[in-house]
């Protein structure tokens, strides 16, 4: 699958939080086999909400993964924001509206909060564009989202990290398992000769291998880290892709006068 | 100003690497008072390279930084990605050329690197879209490049942090400083009643101050952080607004029953 993430919050804009959210999502969907093909950070304002929907829609994805922006403030806007988008009402979910009821009530029981009922503010958290369905929120009480436009499965998560963590647990991660291929990589560490030296023979392996993808990082002390990775289904044939590039590129190092350091960090 | 950024890296879309890049240009960039208004990461891909470009060109924003793919590999294709986004010719810098001969000359000559010479994948990164001025990368090789386009400043700068940081510093931050406002902020944090009890103050709040951020943050231990900040020219005068709604909110706190923490950590 291909897919696109949407991160919200002002916060991340002026450097104040590090979306951390996005990084997190990405192993674990290149862990399954699925790839991201772009990641867009906006503010919280409507236009840009709805606006960054769209086009990440007609870009024709498979799915798309949007964090952050679902909570009671008045900057709290991404369901508002995608509804405008996607030309559809904002409407009250009964079961959403239960769920925020029960969770602000169990929190006044307990003594955390001093107010019990529901403001305008917490009811906000309820309204969802047209057709959604919610998602329980385990860790804390804005719900989270599911809806679909065009074929394509949109997921509005919060954006505190546990929560949205739990959600994706729960509820992404088996879909990106049951659709899955397998994220093979191996790799070593090597210095003496310069990242640009053996860059014409990656080039050529890469072409010899087009699944397999081929990539030098420069790394401290002036070595250099090859990784060599592929997504695929078979676990025997890609293994043995990346042990056979592996192998020969240890030879070139080795021939252009590189010494070879250690086996690389990539597991 | 308004700015733009474009994260360009394979390795930020599988979750290999966190970009902290964009983090730390926003904070600097929101201190000298200018805004971003949205963050797009992309992989090492000409055509989205060449797309992300356009779109954001099209969005007309006052400055565009990209950060990586400038490396001597064939997947550091950034110049030509945007070569082709701008409709340019992808050419030789000689100046660009001469710096990175010295630098791999260097290195041979310290004993770094066992191949002296100009290689087609070094030769690669002295090549620029048209009409572009090569940034000195002191603690690296591959250079910078600024280019202007329909009156819209584009940096592309290297991935490596500590190149993109000192290039940061030299060429974008002058220019920062010379355009700034500045950013004000203060807050407190508080517990007892929640986040949502308080939104309708704060957006009440909003309303009369247009010119003031009031953002509220869930705190460990239920406890929950506001935030007060400003971009203004007027030193007396932005300290007067924050101080004015600190005060206010500090009442509203109180009278709801909550308990007034500490001071919170933004500076």
């Amino acid at each position: 699958m291909i897919l696109e993430l949407l991160v919200i919050g002002n916060e991340v804009l002026i450097g104040k939080t590090q979306d951390t959210n996005s990084s997190w999502m990405a192993k674990r969907i290149t862990k399954y086999g699925h790839k991201i093909r772009r990641i867009t950070t906006i503010g919280d304002d409507l236009n840009e909400i709805a606006s960054a929907i769209q086009e990440i829609l007609n870009r024709n994805p498979d799915m798309i993964i949007s964090t952050g922006g679902l909570g009671p403030t008045f900057d709290d806007m991404t369901n508002e924001g995608i509804a405008q988008g996607l030309d559809r009402e904002l409407v009250l979910d009964e079961h959403a509206y239960n769920s925020i009821k029960k969770a602000y009530k169990n929190a006044y029981e307990q003594g955390i909060l001093k107010l019990e009922g529901m403001t305008p503010e917490r009811k906000k958290m309820a309204y969802m564009p047209k057709g959604s369905t919610p998602l329980p929120n385990t860790k804390g009480t804005a719900p989270g989202v599911k809806l679909e436009e065009n074929n394509i499965d949109i997921y509005i998560l919060p954006g505190v990290p546990a929560e949205m963590k739990k959600m994706f647990r729960t509820v992404i991660k088996p879909i990106l398992k049951e659709k899955k291929g397998k994220f093979y990589e191996d790799g070593f560490i090597f210095s003496g000769i310069g990242e640009s030296q053996i860059a014409k023979y990656t080039s050529k392996l890469e072409d010899k291998h087009p699944d397999l993808w081929i990539k030098t990082h420069p790394r401290v002390g002036l070595s250099v880290e090859v990784e060599i990775s592929i997504t695929c289904f078979d676990k025997p044939t890609c293994e043995k892709q990346i042990e056979e590039v592996l192998t020969k590129l240890k030879e070139i190092v080795k021939e252009l006068g590189g010494t070879i350091k250690e086996k690389s960090i990539v597991k």
